[in-house]
């Protein structure tokens, strides 16, 4: 518990930021190296699409939202809220009455490793939220945590001003300083990815286009008749 | 396992029940003094709204229904099944079948912590559901447990004629005689929240709008600008 | 890791695979003596509607697709891919082009006992696949395992040409061999729940529709009013 | 949250109490009716052999231990502790010093659906403990719950003054009402048991112990040699 | 449900399975190319050494131990009992009277993908077991499973007759006829370890002893002084 | 995936390091502000003593050790080393041969959020462990990770040299350069626990200790006799 507040930390690259929302998750994680995904458990608590902005870091205590109203206060437009408990724990941090305030002031999204509730009325006012659970037990005031200092969320750390990226695969966190670049390898991925998709839609296989044949013979892969025995062909 | 079935338990007050129906489980769980939340691995089957209702409780055995089958007898119009396994299985305890009973006989809803299968007919059939898993195993028959008893369920005891209020956020209990007085505390918070919400959407927050910039003070809160070199802050 | 795959595997037969997309898994579950279900942890990435197939299956390393890529060649019209990690895994191991490559060639959906992404194409697709996470984290190329060898999932043995059935309430696996008779049974439970449907939307309740009464009889049921002591009832 | 604390509860029989810790918890969980049981969470913390006590009941608030140093004043000779958070954590809620207190107050042990700490020092004490987990979190004081209320734990109602016995099988309990009744099923399931053990050493088997042959029979059961093809056997 | 009970199936090779018992599980997976090992869920229930021994399986239904006493009959001296339940879940389906007939009939150990109980007797008693859970909860008897036939347990095929590998670390399976070849190649591992030990306990590291360093060159290794800016290193 | 290795990174002042290993887990983290504690699922996998060190940080593959080879070579005496997969995963990392070259270099530990194996020779070795499971699988080796670069683990950040003490509470990391006033801060904690353990182990209680009464008061707590009816007093 420390009750440190950054203010006017760095944002990302706005319209990097923009870019990056072409771009899915999955697209991302590859083009920076199958680095920075978020684990498996934060997901979308309603079917919003793809979000991207700039992270507002938050430590909070378990059980304790006092700092996520602090936060409201350094948002901005294109920001998204990132939420961490210093202990885990499934609460129902952040309900309709904070979403609005965060909505107001232009934030795009909240990922929570954590629970939210009033999750009807967060769809209804189209509120995107990433967490890992749903829960409408709501939390306490009074114990301070951080705001815009570097977290652990999800197996990765995030510093304020990365670039948050969310969609129905999952959160990616995109450094700041790398954000053109892996922007830059999302794009050529991406284009990549679309002329493979032409070439499968029209029957071509992956062993194929991506010519794995020779590391198929290479890795000892063997073909051999349903009729003959297969036991005998386990090495 | 006992087999003990109580004929015309209590029921909660219908009008209260149905008062009930206009208030989130959120703003129900505050109103009674941050109790009676059953545990958020209860989630709907189905996008149904909210229902409230008065309990009849019904115990398990492990994949055996025999007494949910009981129990549809012992249901009228108004109520909410609530069901628990005495030691945790994930199976198919109510399909379609036992789901047409009791909507027959103007049960509200199920709340179970174990399983249902043919979710798509309960979809279709507008029968909502909160559940811990959805599993197509069906149960056997033959065992008898209670019906109309106190039980634990979600960590919570709920006791016949007891209130459920059930909706995206999860399930809540309020005991049957302390239903009118929850009502008008739900009735009082979700009033202020009216009030909150407007100003929020106006642009205010919560640090305002609760009064919380003393309590920040006192509780060491420190803004410091980006530049400052933030470790030597952290105390 | 072995590399063996067996071509031209035995099929299911189709005339009883397309019978099967007729019936519900919990009812053919029940049908072939309540064995043969997938554990509940295997779940629709989207609400396709129910599927049938003649099962391919596929071992995969942890983290490597390789495999799924060489058994893509392997299926043909009306197959459903099966694939299970040697080592639990959460990754995403198909998204939308190896996806694409199954649709054109008939493949009918994916059972995967680890993840998927782009679960936004993959509905928009309209390619049904059951799993038990979405990860956007892709996998590495080089290990191989085996395509066509008989393979546990979800606590199941499952053989090339076994016949596949997945809709909401999960995934059952009917064998090869006893497809015709599993499916005629399947008919028989399924219009015998007919016939109970109607008695119980007309408000009989299954003690009666089942005769289930001389059963609690014999099980020790007794029935208390709530005035009466129930503590003193607990034997 | 509520503060209510109940002064000078019942208590169980102390000589049935004492009595009981000569039975294992699943023989006084069968000799109850297979009633009672708290969920295999519950572990022990390091191996202490079996206790059996009084139950004194506390609900704490999520992360505040407060009103477990409010419990121990009203805890003495021969109860057991046992607590749970009004929503489910992983904490330290008990370290040395509160179990200091507890022993000196001649307590037997502690049951709580949560964690404890200093669990090297409370090996050393040989003070009791079953737990959800470890943890070297500890606790924010403030937040009141109750002491000597009904709870629901581990799946099960406990009552102040109901019989606790845990062992490394887990943790039941008896209700205290019921406590003489169990313990003398208990005493006869536990003889029928030394008669079993005798014969089953001496090499007969519990098909025939138990007389189970013309169960199976009834049930279905087909020998078959290996020889004979098996598959053809699968009804 | 079924009721097969295979009498006289095959047994593992019984030289071989001694030997086994001198290699690690770890070895022994390596040694059949990474295949066969139960999933890390399988846990010893007390520090028993290492077993080997011949499989026989069993199918149980959820919390119904009948197949297991029509098991017992099955076994003999050198075998290991496999234990699955058809859909999970966490009974104590053994305890110390089944274990004593077990022991007397000279079966080395049990392996079972639920729980057991009297676990302080089975300690006693030196009956190695592992398991998923410990449960106090004892199971009902009346449904037949399958004894001797093919099962999925822990994500892997056990027939009966396959060379269970047991330790610390975890239950491996070998395939019958594969258990010579298996054997000859852990031999070989378990040298080439002995070796590579004596070169680390001297001093040298993995990536000289294993004469990695030319393939890190090749996967791009970069070292870099710590006062050089790392992040810029970063790509 | 990026191989950089970052060569002589900041250690830990060792006097400090060593002066830790005199303070438990739980104190540490207490004494410096509830912070730095890895998540409770990380466990010794043997009953090790504490152990103080500093961190060597490593970032491995999901199933791919050989990050942890080239770490060995940057690891010294004092040091303990810290492994993260990029995805969680449950593998065998680490086995004797590893230890045995971490052991011979003056390692004092492991913490990592993955598997070990050949935890029976661990224990042999005395080389203490903590980590989140226990796998016979092994890993392979070609994809790189990181070496001394900050990482997420537990839920916390570790930066090489950070302080890394671990006892059968968990694992707590301290940032290097708090080290002395953690430890002044640790020590104060300690001596004030001690003159209260002296208190309760002579029967006064935390009430009096703590001098909570009138926070009590504050909170509202009310003493009933259990003769009054009880739910008449909730409010």
């Amino acid at each position: 518990m420390s009750g440190l507040v950054v203010t006017n930390p760095p944002r990302a690259d706005r319209e990097a930021v923009d870019a990056f929302a072409g771009y899915g998750v999955a697209t991302i994680h590859e083009a920076q190296g199958r680095t920075g995904l978020l684990g498996s458990r934060l997901r979308p608590v309603w079917s919003s699409g793809r979000i991207a902005g700039s992270a507002v870091t938050v430590t909070v205590a378990p059980g304790d939202n006092t700092t996520i109203g602090v936060a409201v206060e350094q948002c901005g437009d294109g920001d998204v809220l990132v939420v961490v408990p210093t202990s885990p724990c499934e609460m129902g941090y952040v309900g309709d009455l904070l979403a609005t305030s965060l909505q107001v002031r232009g934030v795009r999204g909240l990922v929570i490793e954590s629970g939210v509730r009033d999750v009807a009325d967060l769809e209804a006012m189209r509120f995107p939220v990433w967490s890992t659970c749903i829960s409408a037990e709501g939390t306490t005031k009074g114990v301070l945590g951080d705001v815009n200092v570097p977290i652990a969320i999800g197996g990765q750390l995030v510093s304020p001003g990365d670039v948050i990226v969310a969609d129905r695969d999952g959160v990616v966190v995109v450094p700041r300083l790398r954000a053109r670049q892996v922007l830059a390898a999302s794009k050529e991925r991406d284009e990549k990815e679309a002329r493979s998709r032409a070439r499968y839609a029209a029957g071509e296989i992956a062993l194929d286009v991506n010519g794995m044949r020779p590391l198929l013979e290479r890795a000892g892969i063997r073909y051999v008749q349903h009729e003959s025995k297969v036991e005998e062909q386990i090495p």
